[in-house]
């Protein structure tokens, strides 16, 4: 029974105290990991532009995994109808009409970067760096380590070819010398993104064959983390380009809520018992 | 024309470099105001549940600022549906079934509290902060002024009326003084919530009568952050007690974004003219 923490069934944690303390430091220590290749970093908002996923086939791929932010169109006669409804039946909202949906809650945080430097010519590599709060719809949660909405760390890549596989390398090995100084097993697996009805899809098909996701399993099965190559596929979505040719980009992320769970799984639930991430 | 920062028109903001040094300093400086008084810290998930903000009366009294978390009805023939309609239509999203609603996007941080303590009776008085990603929906947008999602830095007390009432005291003080010595300009004005068709709301009669919302208003007239006494309501709703009376509660809100625009207007636009907040 773990202290100042707080589980709702939807998917969703609440935590303070030396929970929140373990978050924050692990946090810092992937933005130390950041900062050794000077990561520039950036704050986004919760939600992104629909026609930003669109241009990654995003609602073809991933329909189960969308959460959108969804408002009601703001005429008097309408809010009225929305009061009138007794707005909850069964825990559950009533609606009357709704304003067009033009966004999505960010599913994963380092899109908002392609969608940032859209149309950018660069001139040399860029190293970036964000912390976001994702949705992603699911089947069933479990505390830490399946939630409706979570925190991913990402350090991302955007430049030419060998420079994000070098990047994506590099930094595969620093992730394994990290979870090592600190006591925490992992092991890399060649993985796929989760596609809906992956056996149609010919993207997971493509992932199958040349995998370009790796992540680091922990101990129990669980994906803590992973490292992407995305070849020129944002670069050219996004109109990006290094060299004159659409940029190559790659990212490491980082599953905030569950290294906690490895951290816990691994020395149990006293604080004390914790490695520092110093 | 600010460097690192770029604006949606449907009100949201991304930043990095040196305004997110800001917002990081301005964040810490409040943080340093809660540690005044031991408060403790907690971070919450994106969104409440709707019987929560039942109890509050709060559709009834914000449908037009609420932003809701919208999935889809998973079963396989929905999810293909969805992917045949082709999702966007001028950039909107074509909805098939969607599942019920049982959330809303956080409105205010400090509800995470009153949700989190739900039932608890109180030994002594709880100090309590927390900064979280609010969703509201507006008529217009503006900048770091007005946006549908923004932050909020909030300190709370939880306990006798004497306690809270002190708490809130002492805080605007705080306040007062925070803004003098960083040279930002505010003053206080007695306030009331943004209540939809507040002329029909008996609860914003009784905020007029006997205000209970002081906000701290910035030179161009923008608040900025407010003080809010909410008597025994939260305690009442949640069954929070102190002394075996129903708990009064208060909070001390902040803006953050929009004390970065208070910060740019009072200091220019360049990094090396603004205080540090040290």
């Amino acid at each position: 029974m773990l202290k100042d923490f707080k589980w709702q069934p939807q998917g969703q944690a609440s935590f303070g105290g030396a929970l929140l303390g373990l978050y924050q430091r692990l946090d810092q220590c992937f933005v130390r990991l950041a900062q050794g290749c000077q990561a520039r970093e950036f704050k986004f908002p919760s939600h992104l532009p629909a026609v930003t996923l669109e241009k990654l086939d995003y609602f073809n791929s991933f329909p189960h995994l969308i959460t959108m932010p969804v408002t009601l169109e703001r005429s008097e006669e309408n809010l009225e109808n929305f009061r009138g409804n007794r707005a909850l039946h069964d825990g559950a909202i009533s609606l009357t009409r709704i304003a067009p949906i033009r966004h999505v809650l960010t599913p994963a945080a380092c899109y908002h970067f392609y969608q940032f430097f859209d149309g950018s010519s660069l001139e040399g590599p860029l190293y970036l760096t964000t912390a976001a709060t994702c949705n992603r719809c699911e089947d069933y949660y479990e505390p830490l380590q399946r939630q409706w909405n979570f925190n991913m760390r990402e350090i991302v890549c955007i430049g030419a070819a060998d420079t994000v596989k070098s990047f994506l390398a590099e930094h595969e090995e620093k992730v394994s010398a990290l979870a090592k100084k600190y006591g925490i097993a992992i092991t890399w697996q060649d993985a796929t993104d989760p596609f809906f009805k992956p056996a149609q899809n010919p993207k997971h098909l493509a992932q199958r064959l040349d995998p370009v996701k790796k992540e680091m399993i922990f101990g129990d099965g669980l994906a803590i983390g992973s490292v992407n190559f995305h070849r020129n596929y944002f670069g050219e979505a996004f109109h990006i380009t290094a060299n004159g040719e659409a940029a190559y980009s790659g990212c490491v992320a980082f599953g905030l809520e569950r290294w906690m769970h490895a951290v816990i799984k691994t020395f149990g639930e006293y604080p004390k018992d914790w490695p520092d991430f110093a």
